[in-house]
């Protein structure tokens, strides 16, 4: 091995969730929103010159800032975008946990936590949460560098109310504490109305779920000016202009259209509300979801075996081979239609192993 | 200053480049192309479905990079794309640059390589360019952490020969060198046909001057396999889903069109050899451009002045109030008509002063 070959940053390469594409499949795999985005997104990308390409987007991209800070109504100086919710998060990681004390999040939660804490060489520890995957709030009250809650939590859809939050804001005020609100608008209760009150939360939310735009890739983050000037000041230092010129021109149109987004996350709430009932008769249990996915383990048959059978009829769930939810299948709730598609192979399958 | 805020990762906040936006303005300040992008591009966005958007993209970008690999006849495993060069090149510091000893770079190079360094805590150290602006090859020669030369560099619009960067590259099996070809298409000499040759060199490219693509954030870098394996690796570990959906689409098609590619670019070399003529009987000097700028120097008046003056007429270039090219101007090549304008103004300024 070359000495330029070890100074290469270790990481645990992190393998992206598959993106299968075939005619006829049914994806409910990653989460996405089945509904296109609203008509004014596609509006505005049919009328987009393409003339303006060749000049750099604005770096603050404050046409869609603004616009989030008008509709959630905060400072045009609490709001920070990003490529993707990812992009703030990673960047949070970077801006905020250098103080060499282990950060705090849960064992089950979302995947890249951890993943960002190897790359920065960020310490950490992760609680576990109870046998009904919910927090324990008192094992976030030690010394820490930093704590950081999925709010709903994936995979297993469940809400924390905002007092839990509260508590745990309230015991870590030397610490940057995150709460990722990747899945809030189906169903869950959001955390931004707490950020006036503590100058040490972050909330994050995102365009991918809700708004219909995970190929857009828009994060965002709402935070106290001093937070989130900490993360621009980051940003400009790595890359000052992250977001394309679409992407800030789409994402405002789809913030603008409150109409749409209620219609389409409610009928998610509604398709899901009815699938719970569905797989319920068919053995299946699951917490109380409040996100776009159902968290669903069966009384007989293993998550591994109905993750192989749907897939077998091009029907893609996710399956994570980790310890404590190696029994759960994580559905996304797609449109009647798919879930239709799925019941039936379902009940079918489980049907004939009886 | 609560406990939270020392914990901030510690930056000199960069300021972006001005970005004016004003009827009637002539931005020659940040080196866009003056063409709108190839007609493929435009028909793409045009024809470009936004139900699409609802779907995450592609995480290995792979029409794009295989489109790229196919162009510059590299291996499909050779090519990494990112969000313009910047994070490529960021991402390049964060991966490659973790010996501990410090990185070289000229002292006048592009505003960036300080920065990331800084923001990564990598330690640097800047060897003067000649007073030609020209590098200085034996001071790359001692042991370092890695080697960044912008090629053709910026802001003075020197090309260095092959050679010279050969031998760099000799001098330092031990570390990463990368070769930063922003603005290599305007008449300068690319080191890809190394990379073969060495597997320590990355080149990186971007879509933002040749390809007038600056809005649309695409970069890419062609290197040996382990190179290429090592950034993925680390991109995957930050943010799986960089590039949009419109990016990789648009990025394809901009590659495809050689013939526009060639015409643009022909045009603007063009247009900058007529006006390095004409800026030289008004009395400026510069260096000989490889790219689509002039730096340039007036024989009497401060370049300060002449900025301030074209700026009261609207025309924006670039002033770096920074030690030893203080007395230069940065002018992107525009238009002819763009050019004319430009002139005009000088002409009659520095006429004034007589």
């Amino acid at each position: 091995m070359s000495i330029w070959e070890k100074n290469i940053r270790k990481v645990v390469p992190y393998v992206p969730g598959e993106q299968p594409n075939m005619p006829g499949m049914i994806k409910l795999n990653t989460n996405e929103n089945p509904y296109p985005p609203a008509p004014g997104v596609i509006k505005a990308l049919q009328e987009f010159k393409a003339d303006k390409l060749r000049l750099y987007p604005d770096p603050t991209a404050k046409l869609l800032a603004y616009t989030l800070a008008d509709y959630y109504n905060v400072g045009k100086d609490q709001v920070f975008v990003g490529v993707g919710s990812d992009d703030v998060l990673g960047m949070s990681f970077l801006t905020f946990f250098n103080s060499g004390k282990p950060i705090l999040f849960p064992d089950i939660t979302y995947s890249f936590y951890d993943v960002w804490a190897e790359l920065f060489s960020i310490p950490f520890e992760r609680p576990k949460l109870d046998h009904n995957f919910r927090i324990v709030k008192e094992d976030y009250y030690k010394k820490n560098g930093g704590v950081v809650i999925a709010n709903p939590n994936a995979p297993t859809s469940i809400c924390e109310d905002l007092d839990t939050l509260r508590d745990i804001i309230e015991h870590n005020q030397d610490c940057v504490v995150i709460i990722d609100e990747a899945y809030v608008d189906f169903g869950g209760t959001s955390a931004i109305r707490l950020i006036n009150e503590y100058d040490n939360l972050l909330v994050v939310q995102t365009f991918s779920k809700s708004r219909s735009m995970a190929g857009m890739r828009i994060g965002y983050a709402f935070g106290n000016e001093k937070l989130i000037k900490a993360l621009n000041d980051v940003k400009y230092s790595y890359n000052s202009y992250t977001l394309n010129q679409t992407s800030i021109i789409l994402g405002m149109e789809a913030v603008k259209d409150k109409g749409y987004f209620e219609e389409c996350t409610s009928k998610i709430i509604k398709t899901r509300s009815r699938v719970m009932g569905e797989l319920k008769e068919l053995g299946f249990s699951f917490p109380d979801s409040k996100t776009n996915f159902i968290f669903a383990t069966h009384e007989s048959i293993p998550a591994e075996e109905l993750y192989t059978a749907l897939r077998e009829e091009k029907i893609f769930v996710r399956y994570f081979k980790k310890p404590r939810i190696d029994n759960y299948l994580r559905i996304t709730v797609g449109t009647d239609d798919e879930m239709d598609a799925l019941i039936k192979v379902l009940k079918e399958y489980i049907y004939n192993k009886k």
